[in-house]
């Protein structure tokens, strides 16, 4: 049990690692054009007429309904972290199944997965302020 | 003005008309399985845990990134009557602008069309009721 | 009716005749990798170890999930031509709305639509041997 | 040579697990939409106007054209079960890679090796009865 | 003939005035990552390491896998500013086929009638400096 | 550091193997369609009107707004193959990124770890003249 959920936080943190490290590795090339879509993603995310919590909402169904499972997993954690409970999760992912057809459940079955090991974790889970 | 308004309203009535149209023709044949696919698709956008406005607005951009007009139509007009405002409908668009690329631009333009569409008319718009 | 039957027959003659003579447009040019392209698709759906019936049912559904409009008009055109029942259209639409989801359902209005269309025609309908 | 039919058996066996308990932890949530769905997608393929064999080839190509690894094994592995030969098995693939195009082929030496796989198996494969 | 000619210029006059019309309509609106998407849209297709002639290619065979219409035409018109020349055009369309199969046929049909049509025109065609 | 590299071509050199392995294993199967088109798809990238770094740029620019990320690895090694400055890579990814939008991220991260791996191994790297 506990070795499970020490794996699961070893993935999670590999995961995470990764992320941040490319993300700066792409962002020390010379292309402003790069650089800006990075930046202007970040601030796509901050509260605005709608808040944070609604946003990332928006961003986890649009992650979900595009099967993109790293971009699922970013915006879960940021959806936790913004205060989405877990029965408002579970109806973003069943709007997102049901727009997106049944192609949408293998990326559920992670995104559940992903779900359960950041809540089985001590801590604060996935950093935040990187780029999806 | 009047009459570039009149020709607006008849292209909302004629798309709701064949939406409706269509959906009655489809439920007509003798298949449990579609049948019940469009009754799930009405209770999926049901208050819920997230109420309506927030689940419209997770179908909205779903639609857009996934870039189907209709479906984006539909959306924005239920969105409308679900009580978004223009600021925050553009703020998903914002959202599936930047998750979904320049690739979702020629929909946003006909999405903000249609929006100024039912915002120019008289009554209510598009009538809700029908799955997408 | 007769009216709008005479109407519908003119909107697949419109589409037959646009497919048809772009192909030829397409394949005037001196490019190989295109013409053979052309032909390899052709070649695609002749009898084989599946027969063409079930490879255009087999086209249909990749169309629909793919959401393609005149993708799936062609395959409805040729399935019916193969011999497929309207409630076996109904299941292959089925199939395409549960694996694909509801952004499939403003395709599934447009393929129900034409296929209304092609059965209220007096004659063969839609032409084959050119490619989707 | 057996080392290697082991080690596959295995990756076979995890795959089918893990599909297995997270569709499970899945329908444990108090979610009646996502529950309906996922009957609803096993409802789907069952014998109707058209056949299970039949129903299965639609849901595989639908798979690959799609790109969705997990979906094209399931189907893969329920085509087999329902009686689909390999060389029909290969005929479905080469409707998916026509209408899909060269962007398929890594999901098509996937299915190759995964179908592989389970013919190399001892037994029965992977067990069905769960979505996608 | 003549006729023809003139029904093509208006269409894309059409196109390219609706086009012009709600990017401006869209900008019109208070929000600043709608904004500067937009201008990092244009900023991407300038001269950099890449000509624009180069870049407008990218721009073309992207819009055509993601087959969509709007993105064909502007990237097809700008690339024949840029001095694509008719059998390098038909090499991209080429590489769009083979990369996204024959479901891009009916974009490409639509290319070529497009290209066909401003290629009779008398004047330069569709505006630039709008983004997709 | 040393060992870092080691593992790096290691991976490199699993995905090469797999890869050829598979398209040997698919071309043994008695399909002339399928072989048709891994043929099409090698005459593709030959020179052309356009050059080989052209075709190479438009191959990568279509798998990232696609998101396959054996594609796209695929693509890069040809990219540097031909000649394509790493400055110039960046340029293609920046037109995909600007396309495709943020759900091109991860395999942008993924393509630039894998740029780097090649970059940082003794010899040519993966092999080429094998489809996709």
């Amino acid at each position: 049990m506990a070795g499970g959920a020490r794996r699961m936080s070893e993935r999670i943190r590999q995961f995470t690692e990764f992320r941040q490290r490319m993300n700066t590795r792409i962002l020390e090339h010379d292309n402003q054009v790069v650089r800006r879509f990075f930046a202007l993603d970040t601030q796509c995310y901050k509260d605005g007429v709608l808040d944070v919590k609604t946003k990332e909402m928006l961003g986890l169904v649009a992650s979900l309904v595009l099967r993109c499972d790293d971009c699922v997993s970013y915006h879960v954690a940021q959806c936790r972290q913004a205060g989405v409970s877990r029965d408002e999760m579970l109806e973003i992912f069943q709007v997102g199944l049901l727009v997106g057809g049944s192609i949408v459940i293998p990326h559920l079955r992670r995104a559940v997965d992903f779900l359960d090991q950041i809540e089985a974790m001590p801590a604060a889970g996935v950093a935040p302020a990187a780029p999806d």
